[in-house]
């Protein structure tokens, strides 16, 4: 069997390590591991598959001879380097918002456009971690009936802003239970016990940089120039997995037990609903779970061809680092590397 | 100046207390204040204006003599207690849902529906806390314009299923933190770094009971019975203010600049939008608020006639306590005890 030359770029971020992770739980087919970062997280060794490899500075010379670079450490570290890894025959899978939406980048979720890979010139980019577990869910539906607009607000985790966007949480919330004031350094405002739309910069209509993903990367992962979507990005003091409270409109009804069977029977998709005991996903639940789970399917009182429901997906897993490594696996199955 | 002889049943609970410290800081015309609770929890003595105050096993004789009987001791002990309290001559403004869909109850706030107040027969419903907050916000909007349709997204704190409710997520929070299982006593699953949809039971429809309160008391409070609105609501780990991602659409287009100088100038509202800094409401800065914070109002892309916008209230505060409080003094003002 054929073995390829990985490589991670950002290795000791929380990405990063999720990424190594699955390459051993997966058994991926990987020759040489090849950790890579910035000079300032260089230096530390990481253990993989029994060995303890050590955590290098991205250069030039250190992005050759790599069958697959699967990047995660910011847009700027991205636009530097994954050119300079195509150029040296790699194929470079980003996590990074850099190339997503440039024409000729492929914007992937596997589940949904796959087919969007073959034609690729190199550089292959992973969706937002939050449209990654929205299209999941809402793709399946699509097919059986045409969505016409989508109206979501999120409850995202800590771990979207990185491992120590995570720490700083849990810090946050020790200082709280001991009655001290809670320091921010990652995020602008304390997270523990508390909660604020996303941070990241709003534009002139006043969306903020994350629901303009949601909007513009739904649209191309679905092939959807026109879908009218709207989004409430919120941060909440959860440490890894997203959750979304999602309506949708059809043209017509959409009958919920068909919702249902559908969403039960799509890949990466588990359906969690148990009326009775008021169960549902959840995120402690969606943590370190490959599926998104999906529940409190029902008819929309306010719209007759309305649907809620309701959607947990691990962040740093099916938002990212799974998608990811489960793109590099189809393109190697499709033998389009 | 005339004062009152005051009940509050449900003393010791949270949102007593408050309507406790709130008699007392609005300087409300208490000739007699009289603390009680069911005899489980009585017996204990509570501060109120320098003196220390017995509570009391609720009684009909302890329900003699009193003008205004504020209750929040949920729905068994009121429809139990209330009409006792009302035969004996008090006006009860009820915290519980107990009555809130009665035809011929007021159910009030008072920023929105204060002339129902005028024709009632002794009992007063406060209504459901996340719907106060909705309709103190959308209802100057829809004098001007028209609603014709509300999706609402929440985040509510556990203390809006009380007192204990919050001690349980300080609790679980302090056990995660030490590595220990989160155990659970309120609420059915831990809510410590995790979020759980509302966990009252669901219809046959799928709509939990908080969100059907949502749907029928928003209705009932703005004179609306046909008001299309759909919730989904979602406990958070934030310990007492509530929030909401609420989209709405109009029957034409409403300027976004119309929106926040109506809700700049609207009573009971603060326009908390500070664009370049990314400062929006937030529970942590809601709570113990009068005002209900509104931001991020803007043009719903996925929609002519839509608007999206964002509120955080103090779930105890304008949720429940001060506006039962508001009601009393609206009463009184108007002569209408």
């Amino acid at each position: 069997m054929a073995t390829y030359r990985v490589g991670i770029l950002g290795a000791t971020g929380a990405v990063g390590a999720e990424i190594r992770q699955l390459l051993a739980e997966r058994q991926f087919p990987v020759g040489e591991l090849r950790l890579l970062a910035s000079p300032r997280s260089a230096g530390q060794t990481l253990a993989f598959a029994g060995e303890s490899l050590p955590v290098r500075p991205v250069s030039a010379s250190e992005l050759q001879n790599l069958d697959i670079v699967l990047a995660s450490a910011g847009g700027s570290v991205s636009r530097e380097w994954a050119p300079v890894a195509v150029q040296q025959g790699a194929v470079v899978i980003d996590n990074s918002s850099a190339f997503r939406l440039e024409p000729g980048v492929p914007l992937v979720v596997p589940e949904v456009n796959p087919q969007a890979l073959q034609n690729h010139r190199g550089i292959i980019a992973n969706p937002n971690c939050t449209t990654i577990l929205l299209c999941v869910v809402i793709y399946p539906l699509h097919q059986a009936q045409s969505i016409q607009r989508v109206v979501v607000a999120t409850y995202q985790s800590a771990s979207g802003a990185g491992a120590r966007a995570m720490q700083e949480l849990l810090r946050q919330t020790q200082q709280i239970l001991e009655n001290q004031p809670a320091t921010t350094e990652i995020f602008p405002y304390p997270l523990a016990f508390n909660l604020f739309p996303h941070n990241s910069p709003c534009n002139d209509q006043g969306y903020c940089q994350e629901e303009l993903k949601m909007i513009q990367e739904s649209r191309k992962i679905m092939g959807l120039p026109a879908l009218r979507l709207t989004a409430t990005c919120v941060r909440v003091p959860v440490l890894r997995a997203h959750s979304e409270a999602v309506n949708l409109e059809f043209s017509q009804p959409f009958p919920v037990a068909k919702a249902q069977e559908i969403l039960g029977n799509s890949p990466g998709v588990e359906l969690v609903e148990n009326w009775q005991n008021n169960y549902f996903p959840m995120p402690i639940h969606a943590s370190g779970k490959d599926a998104v789970l999906v529940g409190r399917i029902r008819q929309d009182l306010s719209h007759p061809c309305g649907l809620d429901l309701w959607l947990c997906g691990d962040q740093i897993r099916k938002g990212a680092a799974l998608n990811a490594v489960q793109i590099a696996e189809y393109l190697i199955q499709k033998n389009w590397l």
